[in-house]
């Protein structure tokens, strides 16, 4: 993943991102997302508790069997528009099931960004795996604003 | 515009949305933007200065004269999950011109929302004019955590 050091202390300490996907006739799809980054990828767990995290998961999962590609962006606001900055990832997403090698460090990092899933089934949960083919990024990536 | 009285305040007051489009080739995109909400349609700018507003506005321009499609976005984070909330309008985008009838309440709408906007070349500039087709929302839709 070619992220330089800014862009990945910012896309670390970001806490939600925005997950495009496009479905079968070509609409796009956007939802917020937790996620957590690896060496070479970014993973978002999906929840297959519609009541408690949201009604958008499986039509993600639907979106992304039908088109892999994903856009995955992150940002802050300030009044201060010269202050304004965002980093976004376009690249192919596949779902990962539990069980698969890379599963067991997805599982890690998204406990050790957030202390909401240490007590949460995430371990028999499929997640997306995010592939990067194109970062990109403007302003300025203050990490402490999207903290 | 079919929106509850909570969905809409949510929509006006959050500062900022994030907006898919899908390019010719069916991949999506999605970058941060500034939109007012109208009664029957939302609108966001496009400036034609990539150095002061972000790098991505031509391909937006380009994606939705290829493909129509969009999705908009409007979110919050809360370290208590039970908190979160999220609002998505998925529609069909057209470019306004200046000139065009709609364009003067455009421009007045973001200038009342943004002071930014108000010594801003807005009116010789194209819109993005959102139509929804359907508006989305889970969770708590609190406009004190978007403002």
């Amino acid at each position: 993943m070619e992220l330089t050091d800014a862009e990945r202390s910012y896309l670390e300490a970001a806490r939600l991102g925005r997950l495009a996907t496009v479905d079968a006739d070509e609409r796009p799809h956007v939802v917020p997302v937790c996620y957590a980054v690896l060496p070479d990828h970014v993973v978002s767990p999906i929840d297959e508790k519609p009541k408690t995290v949201g009604p958008d998961d499986l039509r993600r999962v639907r979106n992304v069997h039908t088109n892999p590609r994903v856009a995955l962006v992150v940002d802050h606001y300030a009044e201060d528009w010269s202050r304004l900055g965002w980093l976004q990832i376009r690249g192919r997403a596949s779902v990962r099931e539990p069980g698969a090698d890379s599963h067991g460090p997805a599982v890690t990092a998204l406990r050790e960004k957030y202390h909401q899933y240490h007590d949460h089934a995430l371990a028999e949960r499929p997640m997306l795996a995010i592939e990067p083919d194109q970062v990109r990024s403007w302003g300025t990536l203050d990490p402490a604003a999207v903290a």
